[in-house]
């Protein structure tokens, strides 16, 4: 089959790779509908972080079970499922406490599963999962074509926007700033309007997003950083600053703005891969009560609340897609995501 | 009358200096019953932070309303009040949203109170209070002697450690690892206790505190730092840390420890200045999904809160003094705490 590899820094490459075999009872094979390109996935692009030797690559990715170990019980053959951005139990103490990204026996696409095997990329024909009643999540049929963007969304962007605003505590009438208008960023607007924030204040330089935040739920865009955009987010929340800060880059630059446009006593629900860093800066957190709370979207516990609302239309979040190309240009897609020519790209098989 | 100076790095004194008087309408002078040292009184005390001229210090204190201007109309002459560790109006927006220590037109004792006057310090025998209707609580007549101690410990240190524990979302049923076992880490147990913990670990090296922490509500006591003390917590919880740590010191080892002893989607509620820092590190934080939250502790508006439980016994907050002394001998109270001989002293004028 075939399946994309990092190789070094822009030098993503669509192979022919074994088929994957089912290799403990609990794995299921699933052949993919879509898939996707992350904005994590161009630190390695860019060489921010090393590739030591060539692997596979991409998390999201949804599709139709084609096989399933002895073991599995709760999805079958035929079964139209997403998959989250990781490996999870679904039943171990982290994950029963909401944090199923910190599953004792889960694990990372494209890196070793714990049971010996290399574990496959999401960006590929097909997948081999590991612990699939626990990672995988039934979409009841039939699904249309027209719902495979949206419903690949909650394999990690939707569900990691909705992490920065339930980290951020968000809730009935708050105002929310969003720093960032990738494809996280966005989603963060959807989420914060579904969780009744009443202003929404989109951080955003580009019109195309600008355009997408508002659909999504954005009241006001400010398109000025450092001092003069939080000087622009406190005029419109009363002088003091947003209730809830939804970080969606994770630099340095973007956690400083987060945290300065966060009144006193707010909130900055963060989701961004901070790569590299930054440290936070604790004494102007400390001297104004503004905390810090978020990480990497535990999303898999996630996916039952938010899919009737996709699949409803209630939410849009398949709209961040912006480009679609066959499986066979994954390189073309990194590079348009890289000069951001596109916001997400959508990889079809 | 006489009050407390700081006039460099272990050279406090207590000086006459002149009586305060009311300088706006909304000022009360309040005859100090009791006063006493902050862990955060060190810092000076000790050149961590610089001494640029001699200053009056102190903020921690209680007493009788001795007179009243114009425009106060929430207290009268004769009450007995507690002045939290600021001067707040109560009225503004950041009051209004639970952040007092953020009051748009607060200030510190001790520092410039924004009319141009230089506030008092909380060690003397009187303090003028700017914004006395905000800033000032009344305690329902009569009071005892006996109640003294406690009541006190709402100006700053109950209120401090309620504030880690609210801030760290301390429900019915969390464990709790409390860092830290000053006056502060104490009450923390207590607040921790309050609000429904029911696996309580006091970090702590000194058997008499480690007494006063089990007192306090105390499960278990970790004498352990560093690895052996987070391997110690993790044992204590199932493996996986506690769901909430309260960090009451502000150094960056103890802010580690915190960071460290929580469970993967747990939260560190923190209230320890952090003298000059440290700063967050922000991938231990992301990749585990613990969050930070806190900072100087609004206790002004948990005095109504906590009263009741502090004058019925509920809670005994007051046990945290350890030494008791006359204001004239503040230089020994000092020492006393600072060289560990003391956890807390009340000072009476």
């Amino acid at each position: 089959m075939l399946a994309t590899v990092i190789h070094a820094p822009r030098d993503i490459r669509v192979e022919t790779v074994p088929d994957p075999v089912l290799s403990t009872g609990g794995d299921a094979i699933v052949k993919v509908v879509a898939s996707c390109v992350c904005g994590s996935d161009l630190w390695p692009y860019r060489g921010v972080t090393p590739t030591a030797e060539p692997h596979r690559i991409g998390h999201e990715f949804i599709g139709v079970v084609e096989a399933i170990g002895e073991d599995v019980t709760a999805i079958a053959v035929g079964d139209f499922v997403i998959a989250p951005f990781y490996v999870c139990d679904n039943t171990c103490v982290n994950c029963r406490n909401g944090v199923s990204t910190s599953c004792l026996n889960g694990g990372w696409w494209g890196s070793d599963d714990r049971v010996g095997s290399f574990a496959d990329g999401g960006q590929g024909e097909r997948v081999r999962v590991p612990l699939a009643d626990g990672t995988l999540v039934v979409v009841p049929g039939p699904v249309r074509d027209d719902e495979v963007p949206g419903l690949l969304t909650l394999a990690d962007v939707m569900g990691t926007g909705h992490h920065a605003a339930v980290s951020a505590g968000v809730s009935t009438g708050d105002s929310v700033a969003v720093v960032g208008d990738g494809a996280v960023g966005l989603c963060a607007i959807i989420a914060a309007k579904r969780l009744g924030a009443t202003t929404i204040i989109a951080m955003s330089r580009h019109p195309e997003r600008q355009a997408l935040a508002r659909r999504f739920g954005a009241t006001h865009v400010v398109a000025e950083r450092g001092d003069e955009g939080v000087a622009r987010v406190q005029e419109l929340t009363g002088g003091i600053g947003a209730d809830r800060v939804l970080e969606c880059v994770g630099t340095k630059e973007s956690m400083d703005q987060a945290i300065r446009s966060a009144r006193p006593g707010g909130m900055v629900g963060y989701v961004g891969v901070p790569n590299g860093g930054p440290e936070l800066p604790v004494r102007p957190l400390f001297n104004r009560n503004v905390g810090v709370n978020g990480g990497v979207a535990p999303v898999r516990g996630y996916i039952e609340e938010l899919l009737p609302d996709v699949r409803s239309g209630a939410i849009e979040p398949g709209l961040v897609f912006d480009l679609e190309l066959p499986l066979a240009d994954a390189a073309a897609a990194y590079a348009a995501m890289d000069e951001r020519r596109a916001t997400k790209v959508l990889l079809r098989p």
